[in-house]
This record gives structure tokens, C-alpha cells and sequence, in this order.
């Protein structure tokens, strides 16, 4: 196998608080470990137009703190085709990038897996989304920050949530995972929680209405993952006025903002760790893997492994959840 | 006129942070000043179901940072009828109370008004609402609280607002007034903001795609006021699509959370110096005006002059935030 | 063994920011498991002045939020003594407390094994405290929050540290532990951190001055674990002034704000998972245990194990923070 | 006078929240009035060191949020000399630049005034520091945010000050100004601040001892503006210790951290504002005036008056906290 001598690095698909102190990691790891590092803008988008830029240290000076990302992001269609993948490894070829950092979600894996099977290119994947919807690792890099933020938002809302049978159901991010939905509820001390792992399972909504909301409570939260499968909180909001008209239902969609932010510390140092074992695991010819972090410990997760896989919750959460809402 | 031994205090109409503050120097400046006082929980509706508690300098500890109203606050249909107004005034009289302070917006100040001049019943209204709409004073308990709120949401949103001629319309509260989109789009660096006191002078929509948003800039966030008249962000959201299809437009709105949260420093000192001038109001024969702040002055504003009269916004400001924005 | 019908529950030694949702925890999950709750005020102080009330679901309400103690917490020589614990032990059969859970440090916990042990009586711990130096358990409640202020306070004075060669000092909690030191440098981006586990093996402070601080940088932040061991900031300071004449030098103590504000939602989190598991584990006849969480299951550590044990710090995290500085 | 065609932008001094804001306005108020813009780094010294850059509006994208200055600052002993002063000015000539903004506090406005007097040069101020010590504006940019900085840190630190008689000292900024302490004190709810305007007045520590504390309460927590007046916290504890030895005393110092922190909503508009005000103010050929804003109006203010004259407290503030404190 050939030596790395120059390592290439983007961020792709949604932003995730914490992929600048990724981004920093990697280029100090790699410029300690000897290494020459370029930042590709706006991912695999300007792999394709060629919006890279060499690295040095201080280009990474003071972002650890900073939400977003300072490399952008951006959805890419022409790196689905062949053609457009073919440009993009010129690209890398041109610029003596040996190897590529992608950090970013299932998609954004998805298509380094696609393109370092395709050339034969050393690439190892960081997860960075919100969601926490990896395979392999217990944590992605992002999901403590939104995690926080949601519960920031459920406090400021408990504040004036006090009058009389009124049932609040705030719609947190999470298409296909209940994690934040689940961990918000039980951070907010919300009431509830809907989730799209169990909405085959349970008519979660009914259970709520019939066994858990007649309480001494005045008012009752509800945090309801994004989802098709959970209906949302409007469509939640819609079921509660048709199936139990006597209830006084707000809905609250907390959007966008739940991506941005500082970072926590939690994100920072997990992305500061990923993105050092990047480079480690580049020096040790590790190739198409996802850094993990697993029972503390840095692992290594195949691609394949780390997309395919559903990330199960943790069921005794659920049981935590339903004792403390009492 | 009867000497005043003890006041009541309650909290009513939608709660703003600040609250807690105010109703802690209420407490303390009229047991400071010889007098005892009495918490009103519900608003107007306690003062009818007699949920009615004698409050010491202990029963306000510790209160100051939190948002809310431990007070509790509700809507009362009752006290708009003359039955509900002599149950309370009873109630009143039952508990010794000879005069009250008032904290909440322009539709509480409303209902004092008419209970003060019925029974001739000293009354003090504090202006506590996070809209700014109360006339006579440049703040109100709950506003700059708000503001902050809105501004940091608006700055996490900014964190991933980064694809190419992308509109953000972020829904804020302000049903009648424009304080909060304004200054909350100079303060979070937003392009534009749309208020209802301009609504019927520019379509504001056409001003900002034709002339303001055709920039370098990569994505543009908008702050609507929540208004009839403007719209809303949805209204906007669809006008765009129909009248300007060309722009990829997202909408967040901010809702509930915009009540909630700790007070800044600001609101902590208005609400106090407001709470101990409410006592000073009552001790020097004031009667049925609300506590203002002018020009760093406490001031006394005639309820009706609080309530009937439209408070200006700053035109200047419109022309900085213009001239920011480019 | 006696069946278990009236749980007693206490904090203890310094607080800790999730010690309001670990009671909550704790009671709610008592309630809800048919058994009644009994809060004990001011640590094992309470137990002696007879400082105890009955709890409902009510009493925890709207405090998972919260910083600090509901129960207080206090210092308590009276029950270093046997006839102390005696009068505590006649208290809690008055009171007929058939179970005591204990939210504390390392002292606490201490404490709880010697009346355990004195009286047979099953006490359960939960470790809270912010410095993280409870053997068993991956976290404690409190030290996620402690970390996390310690990152933004550093934010913070970044912001304004830009001069040339000046060394920054920033004390922080940990007197025998350096994982505030060493984690809150790797998430503020500091330069360094100088703890008390290897102090014995390498002079921190040398090393930093010859190796590590001679860097295009334009100031170092260096984060120093209060400890005798260390020298504190102060001590550092005072070293760098006589052997490193050269180094301009600033100190910044964190000092107490560091034990205080709302948890975040790791420690929330936390919390209430190890609050729900002490009833569980009284229930499973559990006596004399700390709960922990490892690698994400809830685990039961001898008292005797999570006192004595030395935690080890994860020396991967200094050689990260190494690479990351440069 | 001749046409300003290019203005140069400068931070001096202290750093402070905001200043990044100021930059902004200053700069894109310029952009949009036609002119063109520099940024002068490193306060007076980048002046006389040449690091001067042509400013764009992209140059102030994305810094309104951020604490400290992009501008960097530093002290300047060379500006102190006419030798220093000569090179500043030649190095204004050769890059065209026509007119300064001074961004800083009372040293840095007095430098400008020599400057400008020196060689007839224009200069408009903008009140940029935390102690909001200068005369003229009811606000300084910083102000604002130190405030709300200084509460959050008592707020956490409350959290955990429950035993008894035991008096908390915390210092905070303010050599010559007790804004921050008499503010901070009344938005944390401290019982009392030490203040130097009132110092040779009165012994505030023999009066708080005296009078004010000896309450119920469980713990006082006092205010000290950093001063030679006052002694500061560590003065005064001293003093406790030996003339009032029956108090258990804590001491804080809250220290480099009040001058970061992104700013807050009134912080980053009063910055705007005058941003785009001291652009307005050379147009109309305005010179040797700070900006100031006073009743919410913009006014100019010559240097003269703004540095030398002293800045009263508002005294109505110190009976409120006195009467809120009990």
C-alpha cells in the first residue's frame, strides 16, 4: 500500500455541532504526525469543483468552539454518478491527496464507502450528525450538543406551560431514532415521549392518553420524534382532536435550531479523540472504517457495519422514563 | 383616603420573564415599608376562587432568575363580568386587602382599570409582557429577555444556514408590534425584518426580494413578526412560492419558547426598581397608573394612557438594520 | 431481611449540579414502586436534628432543572461520632425509614458504610459529586455540569487572550483528580493541563515551558487541578516568576461557580437513571452499594471498592491533548 | 475640510463584548455610505507597525456574535510619543486613510484626542468597555454583557451557598466604577455590593456588618468592585477576619472571565447603532466626539467631556437593593 503523505478532509450532509473540533483534531494529528493536510469546501461538492486549500495549523486555531462548519457543506448529486466521482478523484490526484477524513452521516458514508471501493482510496469516516443513528459507536459527534439544546428549549417552554389538562407535544429531530426524543424527555423531565422504534409496536399516543395523562398534572409535555412513522406533533396534534376532543393540545416544532450551537464539552472532546484516531488509524493502514467510540475505548467500524445496522435504544430508558413522569 | 396596611399581588395574562423578580420586590419593598402582603395565585381567577396566601420575605427567596410566575397567571372570563368583579372585591375585602399590584400586559392593565374605577380600588400596574407594547415606558418586565432568546436561536440557526440563495423566515411574538423582529434581526445580523407597523405603508416582501436579497450572500434570515398583518412566516413562506418561485425558502418558527427562561440582568433590575416603585406609588397616593421607566426615571403612566396609545417603534433602526445588511 | 416499606433520602457533602434530579428521581421511583419516600435535610446532620418530611410525587416536582439541593446538604461532625449515629439511627426508626439512598462524594459515602455496617441497616449511595473520582462508575452526577462551565468560562477568557507570550493559569476542582484539568482542556482547546496523577512521574510544568510553550502561538492556556500536589495556579505562578523570569503570567481561579447552575442533560440523565436503579436494588435486596454506570448498565459497586480505589485517568486523553496543541 | 474617502477602524485597550459589532456597522455603514474601509490590527500599535488591511463587507460576515475583537488589541507605549505618533500618522498617509474609529475606553479615547489634535486628524470614538466608566452614554458597549455575565456566575455560585453566617465576597470589575458591582448585586439578588463611589462616604463593610447582616438568612452574598477603594473582596476578607472574626468568609474572584462571552441583544445593537452612527458623524464632519446614546437617542460627545467628567451612579439603585435585600 502506499504511504499517506497528504490527507484531504471534508464535512457532508447536515451539520452537526462539534465538526469543527473534528476538523481541527484531524489537521493537528496529521500535521504532528507529519502529514500535509487540505480542507475540501463544501464536501464532496468540492472535491468535484475543486475548492481545496492547503491546511496549517493555525487554520484551525479557535473553531473548537464554534457550531457549524468551517469547511460548509453540501448535498452533492453529481458525486452520485460515476462521471462526477471520476472528476473528484482527479481532483484528489491533482492535489497528491492521498486520503480522505469524511465526516459526516449515513449518506455522507454511503457515498465515501461507494468511492473508496470504486478507486481503491484509503478514506475512514467520522460520525457526525445529530441524530446518533450509527451503527458502532455510542455516540455521535453532534448529539450531546442537540441533546442539550432541546432540553434548553423544553425548560424555557415548562415555564410557562401551567395551565389546566394542556398537552404540549414538541417535535424534536430524528427521522428513523428516538434519541433525542427519548433522552430530551427524560433530561426535561417531559411526560412523555414518541419514538419511531416502537411506533409499530404500540399506539404510543393512546397509551399516553389512557394510562399516563389524567394525572394531578397541570399540564403535560410531550417530546415527539420528526418521523413519518410517529406522525409528528402535528399529526399527532390532529389525532388528539378528532380521537380525544376533550384535550387543549399546543404544538411546538423546535426546527432548525437544534443543529446549531456551541458545542459541548462532550462533543468536543469526542471529536477531538475521532478525529486524532483518524490519522492513527491512516498511519496503521486501517482503511473504509468509521471511528467509534465504544465503552470509552476507540474502535474501528466498517462501513458497511456502521450504515446498515440499526442502532437499537436502550429499552430500560423507556422504563426510566414512564417511572419519573408519575 | 384609607390608609394602606396591606397589598395584594398577583401576575396575569401570558407570563414573561421578570416576573418572579417583580413580584419579589413587591413583597420585600411593602414588608421593608411596615406593610404585609398578600400572593393572589391565577390572575384575576384566584381573586374570585379565593387562592389567596399571606406572603413573607421567605416566600420570595430565591426566585429572582427563575422565568415564569410562581404566582401562576390564566386567562378569566369571570372578572370581565360584573358577578366575577364583586366576588373578588370581596374577597378583597375578606382578606384585608387594600390595595393591589397588577403585573401583565396590555389586557390585564385593561381589567384593573375597569375594577379600580368600580370599587375605587388603588391599583398599580406593572408593565410585564415580552411584546414591548405598553406605551409609557421603554421597556417592559420580560422584553429584553426575549430578545436575547430570539437572538440566540437565530444565531444556532445561522450556524447551518450556509446553501446558496436560501430565504430563512423565523417566526417571532409580536402580534401588534414589531420590537422583537427588529431588534432581533440587528441584533442576530438577520437581512431583513417584517413588522406590522410598517404592513400597510410597503410591501415589505417586494422590498426585500427586489431590492435587498440578490446579494453575494450565501443564505438570508428574515425575522417575521407573528401578526395578521404580516403574514406570519407561513403566509410569507407561500407568497414567496406562488410570487417568487425562484428561492428556496425554510421556515422556523420559535413559538412558546420565546416566554421562557431565566431574566437577563436587564429584566431582573427593571422589574426590581419597578416593584419597589409600585409600593412607592401606593405610599404616595398613586392610584391606577402603571409603573414606567423613562430615561433611566421611574415614571407613573395613567392606565389609560398605557393602554390606548400605539408605541412608536424607532425608525432608526430600520435604516440600520438596511445599512447592516448589505 | 425486613420487608422495605419507607425509603429515607439525603445529600451530603459538597453539592453537586443533578443532586435535585436524582431525589426526584429517587422518590418518584419509590412512589411509583408502592413504597413512601422520607427527604432527610442537611445531609446526616438531619438525621440527628430530626430535620425529616414525608415526600409526594409533588414535593419533586419542577426541580430536575435546578442547581444545588432541594435537602440541603451540611457537614456533620455529630455523626462522626457513635453516639451521633445513634441519635440518627433512633430517628429513623421514629420516623419508620426502613431505607436510606445517600447522594454524596467519597466522605459520604464513608460515612454511610460505617452505619450500615453499625446498625444493619441497608443504605444504597449515589455518587454525586463534580470531581468525578468515584471509583466504578464511568461518571458521577455533577461532573459532566462541572465540565462544561469549566469549558465555557475558559471560552470565555480565550476570547480576550491575545497577547504575546502570556501564559494563562486557570485553577480548577479536583483535589486528588484531574479529570476537570484534563477534559476541560482537550474541550476549551488548552494548551495544557498540569494534574495531580502524574505529578510524581514528570515535572508538568518544565515540560510545558521547554517543550511545549515556544509556539508561533500568541498565548497558552493552561488548565491546573487545585491540588497540593499541583501548587494550584497560585503556586505555579510563583514558580514561572522565579524559574522562568521571561512568562508573563495571568491567574484566574474558578473557584465555587464551578459546583453551581442547571445540570446538563448528560448529568439529568444520569441522574435519574441511577435514582430509578437505588430503588431497584433496594428492592433486589441490595444493601451497602454505590450505584454506577458502566459502559452504559447500570452496575452495583461495595462501598468498600468505590471509596478506596483509585480511578485511573485514560491516559490516551494526554497524549490527544499533546497532539492537539500544537 | 477635506472629503473623507477612506476611513480606518481600530480596537484599543480592554477588549470587550461587542467590539466585533462595532467593527461590522462601522465597516458596512461605511461600504454602503460609499466609503472605503481599513482595518488597522493591534490597536495604535498595528498603526504604527503598518498591519493595516482593505476591509470588504465579507471581512465582518459571521463576527457579530463573537466576543473579543477580530481587530485584536494591545497597549501602545510608542503612541505615547510624539516619535510614535509621527509614524502612526505617515503610516494613515500612505494607506489613504482619511479619518479614524477609535474603538475603546477612557485610555484610548484620551490617545485619540492627542492624535487628533496633534496632526488635525479626524476621530470618532465609540465607548467600548466593560465599566461603563465613560461620561456621555447611559451605556458602554461590553457593559451590557459583563453584567449579564457577572449574574450568571452568582446564580451558579448561590446554588451552592447554603450554610450558616457564612458571607460570600465576590469581585468583579471596576477600577474606578461601580456599575458592575451595584447592577450585578441587584440582578443576582445579592444582598449587598461594595462600591468605590461611596467609599470615603461611608465604611460599607461596617454597615452591612452592623446593620444589614444578621438576618434569617442562611447566606449573604456581597458584590466588591475590583478598586484600591474598596480593598476588593481579598481586602475586605482580611478586614472580617480581624475586626468582625465571628464570620465564616468566601472569597471569588470572578476575573478575566467578565471581559468575554459572546454579546448580548443590547450589546450587539447599542454597537450597531453607534457603528453606524459615527459613520453619519464624519459625514456631517463631525470630530473629536465619542458616540454616545443617551434617553435612546444618538448624541455626540467631545472627548474632552467624555473622558475627564466622572459618571454618577444612580442612587435611587442603592436604596432599592438596600430595601431588597431583606
Amino acid at each position: 500500500m502506499a504511504e499517506i503523505k497528504c490527507v484531504g478532509i471534508l464535512t457532508s450532509g447536515g451539520d452537526a455541532p462539534g465538526m469543527n473540533a473534528a476538523i481541527r483534531a484531524v489537521t493537528r494529528s496529521a500535521i504532528y504526525g507529519g502529514l500535509r493536510v487540505k480542507g475540501i469546501y463544501r464536501g464532496y461538492k468540492g472535491l468535484i469543483t475543486d475548492e481545496i486549500q492547503e491546511f496549517k495549523t493555525q487554520n484551525v486555531s479557535n473553531i473548537i468552539q464554534a457550531g457549524g462548519t468551517i469547511l460548509k457543506t453540501a448535498r452533492c448529486k453529481e458525486f452520485t454518478t460515476s462521471e462526477g466521482r471520476q472528476l473528484a478523484y482527479d481532483n484528489l490526484k491533482r492535489h497528491e491527496i492521498d486520503a480522505l477524513v469524511v465526516i459526516g452521516g449515513d449518506g455522507s458514508l454511503t457515498g465515501a464507502r461507494i468511492f473508496a471501493n470504486e478507486f481503491n482510496f484509503p478514506i475512514i469516516g467520522l460520525p457526525g450528525t445529530i441524530d446518533n443513528d450509527l451503527y458502532g459507536t455510542d455516540s455521535t459527534i453532534g448529539y450531546d450538543t442537540a441533546l442539550n439544546t432541546i432540553m434548553e428549549c423544553v425548560d424555557k417552554i415548562r415555564d410557562t406551560a401551567t395551565s389546566h389538562e394542556r398537552l404540549f407535544f414538541i417535535e424534536v429531530m430524528g427521522r428513523d431514532a428516538g434519541f433525542l426524543a427519548l433522552n430530551g424527555a427524560i433530561a426535561s423531565g417531559a411526560e412523555a415521549a414518541i419514538i419511531p422504534e416502537i411506533s409499530t409496536e404500540v399506539d404510543q399516543l393512546a397509551e399516553l392518553i389512557e394510562n399516563g395523562f389524567r394525572k394531578s398534572k397541570n399540564s403535560s409535555i410531550v417530546l415527539v420524534a420528526e418521523s413519518p412513522v410517529t406522525g409528528g406533533a402535528m399529526g399527532l396534534a390532529q389525532r388528539v382532536k378528532t380521537e380525544y376532543p376533550g384535550y387543549d393540545v399546543r404544538v411546538s416544532i423546535l426546527g432548525h435550531l437544534q443543529r446549531g450551537g456551541s458545542p459541548t464539552a462532550c462533543d468536543r472532546i469526542l471529536a477531538s479523540r475521532m478525529g486524532a484516531a483518524a490519522i492513527d488509524a491512516l498511519l496503521e493502514e486501517q482503511r473504509n472504517v468509521m471511528i467509534g467510540i465504544r465503552n470509552d475505548e476507540i474502535v474501528y467500524v466498517p462501513f458497511s457495519k456502521a450504515i446498515k445496522n440499526d442502532k437499537p435504544i436502550n429499552r430500560e430508558l423507556l422504563e426510566t422514563l414512564r417511572r419519573l413522569s408519575i
